[in-house]
């Protein structure tokens, strides 16, 4: 019999404070961050310092953001009982480790990350700072903290982790193996769309947030794109480019085959089809909802409080590490 | 009568821990160091995360460096008692300052400071890490922890400064009068020579350090090169190209008219000349070589330890300003 050595799962992930998450972040993180809190070690953090990259200039909401955005995780279902839910900047442990590597990192690295330049593009030059520069450092740090040995990822971020574990990979070489070198475990969710059809997204407000109430989701489902050929009832609709068919895939599975005859047909009208996705949305919804308006907002900064305190206990033995593998006084 | 407000004057300096002290270190800033302890509040830091910046591969004797610097400081006469003395590395306030601020410092102002260029040219390109590019920042950082108002430089080290300064005009133009902007106060050394005639300096190898034993250091005076036209006892000699006079002038002052005029007319040999200097360097040096001697080099770790501790009660308050101006959770 072979005996297997099974080292545990250790994820770490987060958001940035950013404002209300919606239902694309419901269908795809956060339904995979309450199955890692099942599975894992896990730790979940408001990535308040990445927030400022984009918006030193406008801080003023990072604080409200961070409630509403561990409420948001609180109603997924993810239970600060299994996992560490905390504040970036309540570590200050990632900042005096950020200070270290920065040290062996060479520029070089970072400019040729492909979204520092596009980013600088899109949002102007005013962001080119040595702030937003250092963001893959910044997030290895996040990672390497806590000894994470798995970070969940979407493609657009494998380079970024890239850049992570050559980070790590340089700092053992350098030092000894100290750092754990992180892998990536690929996540594919469903696409969803948002009301105009576009990728569900803030900057397209074409959101459906998981704190919206039933009226706000009914209306915002009513008033979805759909085949814009499909005028009238009976007209014929082609469901693979409309986005209430995509949300009823993901959604109301068992009728997706007959929704999707009788709009081709055009025995269904969008009104109708429409309904029911709103009725079967809401009904999804409830549950997490009903958590979310129970939860105490004053709470928030106790799991917060009770997270840092289990994540600086890792944090100040990686540091510790950290400093005695660099001989530092 | 006219009552003036008087702001107390705050000091901060530091050196990095590459090496002992010369005696060109103890007549320059060192003296001036001493009287800043009688006259201003001082803050004196071991700046172990800066010597990391360009000796990232080789951090093995930054902890030796670490006691001898100290030693150095405490032998010419830096009263622990009357100011602090820290290790950077010690201060975990810094480097979240840091990192909060790198979030407003464009990439360019870095990448315009001469000796960026200057050390990556003298230094070869694996010097330009991320770290090392921020490095007027770090400095602005070890400055602004502990609010002190006035930073003696020298003039290559203004730009650096100057940089400094605008970081922090620009902090408490962005969230508010938090950070004190620091004066400098141009620091006036005399030129010290080496025994070969070119500045002291250990990266010259001409250095006679604090630390010398009185052999020693009669020896060095004893290789320093002269006027290489005074071969003979009585050849006429030239006092202003010569290195041992120049070292009269800062420590035999009353005896110089003499010196020249018999180094001029050749009455006096090079031998005498540095003879006399030997005895009255060594002279000079006596208490402090033998406060350096008394010294009980576990007595640094303690010294640091209240450094630290004192540095880290202002260090706290300023972060946490800097936190509430930007408003983070």
């Amino acid at each position: 019999m072979v005996q297997e050595t099974q080292t545990a799962r250790r994820i770490m992930s987060g958001n940035r404070p950013t404002g209300r998450l919606h239902i694309g972040h419901l269908f795809g993180v956060l339904t995979q961050w309450v199955e890692f809190c099942r599975t894992s070690e896990a730790f979940f953090e408001v990535a308040d310092l990445h927030a400022l990259t984009t918006s030193f200039e406008r801080t003023e909401s990072i604080r409200r953001n961070t409630t509403e955005l561990v409420l948001d995780w609180l109603a997924a279902g993810v239970d600060p009982q299994k996992c560490a839910i905390y504040v970036q900047s309540h570590i200050p442990e990632i900042s005096e480790l950020h200070l270290l590597l920065s040290m062996i990192v060479p520029v070089a690295w970072l400019q040729r990350v492909p979204t520092y330049k596009d980013q600088i593009a899109e949002l102007g030059p005013e962001i080119a700072t040595y702030g937003f520069l250092g963001y893959p450092l910044m997030q290895l740090c996040d990672i390497a903290i806590v000894r994470a040995n798995t970070v969940p990822v979407g493609k657009d971020q494998l380079s970024h982790l890239e850049i992570g574990r050559e980070i790590v990979r340089r700092f053992n070489h350098l030092y000894g193996a100290t750092l754990v070198e992180p892998q990536p475990t690929l996540s594919e969710f469903p696409d969803v769309p948002g009301t105009d059809g576009r990728k569900m997204s803030k900057s397209y407000d074409n959101q459906i947030e998981i704190a919206d109430d039933e009226p706000t989701t009914t209306q915002k489902v009513r008033s979805m794109v759909t085949d814009p050929l499909k005028i009238r009832r009976h007209d014929p609709g082609r469901p693979e480019i409309c986005p209430v068919f995509a949300l009823h895939k993901i959604l109301n599975e068992s009728r997706v085959p007959w929704i999707e005859e009788n709009c081709r047909s055009g025995a269904l009208g969008c009104v109708d089809c429409k309904a029911e996705l709103a009725e079967k949305l809401n009904g999804f919804m409830r549950p997490v909802r009903e958590r979310r308006a129970s939860l105490d907002e004053n709470a928030v900064g106790a799991i917060l409080d009770a997270g840092a305190e289990k994540v600086r206990v890792i944090a100040k033995e990686t540091l510790a590490d950290v400093k005695s593998a660099m001989k530092l006084p």
